[in-house]
């Protein structure tokens, strides 16, 4: 149910299929294809790269931060996690 | 450099200017002012809510999180954490 | 199915239950209530309010920029538009 | 000032850079970079989707609809704008 701890392996696939699916807008642009179409797709590459944000977010609050927090050096870590939701979150 | 801890008065204040800003959309509606001026009226709204977002998340990490974590608990508080950053981040 | 088209009262309605919803928010930060449960809390104002950018978008388009096109000045118009999704959009 | 306006090669060009940045990610994945660093570099290939989305959407209006409605049958290309539009914003 809970679908952001992702392996190495499995982000690099992630990664490869959205690099596909970026090659896929080339050609969409290339053959002059229907623009919402194209719009469609990019969306859909967003929310991809977004879910493989999720998966990097998750595994670094539950190595980096949490050893530093259990190290009783969290603050740092925090600061830095919020910043980078900050960003991530598009703003 | 950092700015989203808040404490609670900073929260109440925060969001007492945002209903202020939702009556004042109201009010540009119930007047029809010009629709674009609405929208960037919205969207700054917007903006607020998700600074006022991230101040909540911002304590909720350095406390919560913290302190599950330091007692060894932390496992069902980052997947609830990671869960809500993704509803959060408007997903 | 299409759910974007609203009248002023529709706009109105919406901006009231968002306006009680902001107090709402302010209510459970008063009572220290749990930061997540605040946080889907916030979330789903914040999908309020966007629902409403879209239905006030929907009516520029059709009214606004439409009219203007066909009076043959779309240019101007069309340019507000998209700097207005830009900021909508939240970038 | 207003950067939305991309032809097709402009628009092959940034989508080249972005297939270029997304192998840059599995890169950084592969050699174990720091999450964060990660993380922002990701964020920013999101910035650069939809700074290309913005340049299709324009291209969209300025043509499609825009034709659409000098011919007066811009309504069920404005109803399609604006489910691309929601479906852009990440909604």
């Amino acid at each position: 149910m809970y679908g952001y701890t992702m392996n190495k392996k499995d982000l690099l696939d992630r990664l490869r299929r959205i690099e596909g699916q970026v090659r896929g807008l080339q050609r969409m642009i290339d053959e002059d294809k229907y623009c919402i179409d194209i719009l469609t797709q990019l969306s859909s590459v967003s929310a991809a790269l977004r879910a493989a944000g999720l998966g990097i977010l998750d595994d670094h609050v539950r190595h980096c931060v949490q050893e530093s927090i259990q190290q009783g050096q969290g603050d740092e870590k925090i600061e830095e996690l919020l910043l980078a939701v900050a960003r991530f979150a598009g703003r």
